[in-house]
């Protein structure tokens, strides 16, 4: 079996964290300078693994092994959140460089076809996912037109600036994949709470995101008596509110729901609010529960209009988000690695954020798998994992990737 | 008795509208230039009417009688809201002006020493009820320093550019005064509601303003799960609801309360709020309901600090202001003038909104009669009133000028 090189693993993961490194944390957005800088770097590492490395024409990374397949892909995003932390996204991609080379390293795994992978644009600089898209063909010409950075950039002038103008795309080449693996720090504290050191990925999380906007009347707050008020904040509080006391009669214990924004018109303390409107996400697993969960607040609403005072309208605030299965088959080849590099201390999870293989799981097999974060912190300065669960987590990913594509192969 | 003249009233008063006019309503903000010339043709009015006129360093304009006290002054004021309505304030210093002259006109009332007047800036431009806190020596100095108006010109450069810098302030004539009567729209629809014309007012309800701020941890709106958030958002809407449901038992009819603003931060809907803030504000004429309610407030707080996830804090987001009650002895004479005018179709009742009596009443007498608002409407360019009951409210308040002045003179 593959034996992952600790030092090795940990140098090049310190090494991409220099790029666009600030305090303990990283700023290298999609498309910046220094994220391409790290591209170049991570495609010069790809070619000292005897990789057949690139750069396409949206900047994902590829190294691709000189084996024939059927193969894996292995990988992550290195692109960063505005100030994110140093391990999302860039653990997986080293880890994907690490088992090439580990499996590249051993004479029984020498001649598995493990390729490699850095998506680009995974945190919604310019489009979430931008780079998976792509490589599997579902990227959307208007929306990509449409694309505009953070910093006001378009897409497009983006990538010219990269000199990725005229650059061919790659996509994904039928037949060579049995899957996509990919590895992430859990961002949540299940894993430290339980102390356990490794999650196999079940199904990344549905979501549902709207917008519920009440329409009422703007009036003085001193001469409207309550009773002819028509008062768009005091209905949205009871919807918040009543939301709040009724998802917990239906949810499980990872369900979660977020009202993240609320906007309440024209905002002064002495006028009765003519308008009020709120964001209200939810996640699940489960896409009944999340159907149960819309029909809850589709009554919270109609009560409101019921009352004939207040017109309540609830909008879609984003395409909704199915929830994404992970492969049983590689469920299982992880599940079997973990339980030897780290016995009775890993368990099976959903992932509560989301990642490539929501777009990738569409078009090819997919699994993943956590290690934990301290104190579960995310998309932060503070995020980090203790070096050990970084180097099991990469032995264990090197050990399924073996026994997966030997039992493709009919070698086990 | 002194009798109004309608048509000479309603002419004034459509006079003055025309300075700011837009559409329906009045853009006339205390200081800019439409202001000014407007307290100019006040001023050329006063003086057309007999009286000694005067702009004061403030810019208040008045219209002294040549005969002795007892006195009574009689306006309001002439500045508006950013977008106004025609009436709020103009009727009342027009009624004013045809008061004097309607006394003047009456051999009866010829001898009685009526004071027109129209105060600056009642509506907070720079410093609300600037104009009558300055004549009642209340004005605060370092207030006054530090006042800028909307559009971020200071004051003393606004007196400046109204050419009335080294201009004396005038301050109340010891011993002159037997009150200071106003007349309103009445800014709600109580009168219209019951088909009345005149509102004696009984008293200009308190005030009192607060934040209430709540301090929990930003979070990730996936990872997080929903036993470890402390989500700052979720306790404002909790608050905010159970203000909604408590308030009531306490209130009574005429209580208002509003919550009109409301803040969640970062304000991201995939972000679990870590501070959220509101605005509370609740008038009452009952010094002890506001106690009572800033009592519940303090309770449900204490409830969301118990629980120990959230921080929640009360804080005053204005200087309170005191119930302002209107003097027993103005309120009879007016009470007695609307019976003959409008007989059955009066009543007694409070102000719900904030006007210069609330400052004035501290050193003279103050009594307020109000008129229909056409569907309750104020501070907005749809601000309308019956021409009928214009006129019934001046009869009225002249009416009871003649009395009250003609008691303090030992004629009656």
């Amino acid at each position: 079996m593959p034996q992952v090189n600790a030092e090795r693993l940990l140098n090049d993961l310190r090494k991409l964290r220099t790029f666009g490194a600030v305090d303990t944390g990283v700023v290298r957005p999609a498309l910046s300078d220094v994220d391409i800088e790290s591209r170049h770097w991570l495609k010069k590492r790809y070619e000292e693994a005897g990789l057949e490395a690139s750069i396409d024409g949206v900047s994902n990374v590829f190294g691709k092994s000189r084996n024939d397949g059927p193969a894996l892909i292995i990988g992550s995003h290195s692109d960063t959140q505005p100030r994110g932390g140093w391990l999302d996204g860039a653990l997986g991609v080293i880890y994907g460089l690490e088992i090439a080379r580990a499996c590249a390293d051993d004479p029984s795994t020498a001649h598995l076809a493990v390729d490699a992978v850095s998506w680009q644009d995974e945190e919604s600089n310019f489009i979430g996912c931008l780079g998976s898209r792509s490589w599997c063909g579902t990227l959307d010409p208007a929306a990509e037109a449409a694309a505009v950075g953070r910093d006001g950039t378009p897409l497009a002038d983006a990538l010219r600036h990269a000199g990725l103008e005229g650059v061919p795309r790659q996509q994904i080449e039928d037949g060579r994949y049995v899957g996509y693996l990919e590895a992430h720090i859990e961002q949540g504290a299940y894993l430290e709470d339980a102390g356990e050191q490794i999650g196999v990925v079940t199904a990344i999380v549905g979501i549902r995101g709207m917008t519920i906007s009440f329409e009422g009347e703007q009036n003085h707050a001193g001469t409207t008596t309550m009773g002819r008020r028509r008062d768009a904040a005091t209905a949205l509080f009871e919807v918040a509110h009543r939301i709040n006391e009724e998802f917990p009669k239906v949810a499980d214990e990872r369900t979660v729901w977020t009202i993240g924004q609320a906007k309440i018109e024209p905002g002064a303390s002495s006028i009765v609010p003519g308008y009020a409107e709120m964001a209200l996400q939810f996640r699940d697993q489960d896409e009944a529960k999340l159907d149960a969960f819309e029909k809850i607040v589709g009554g919270l609403v109609d009560d409101v209009n019921n009352r004939g005072k207040i017109k309540a309208e609830v909008a879609s605030a984003r395409a909704p988000i199915r929830p994404s299965n992970m492969a049983d088959n590689l469920q299982k080849h992880i599940a079997g690695a973990a339980e030897m590099t780290a016995p009775g201390k890993w368990r099976r999870m959903p992932s509560a954020a989301g990642h490539d293989p929501m777009v990738i799981h569409e078009k090819l097999p997919c699994a993943m798998l956590f290690i934990p974060s301290i104190k579960g912190i995310s998309h932060a300065f503070g995020e980090d994992s203790h070096d050990e669960d970084i180097v099991a987590g990469c032995q264990v990913l090197a050990d399924a990737t073996a026994t997966i594509l030997k039992e493709a192969r009919g070698e086990m």
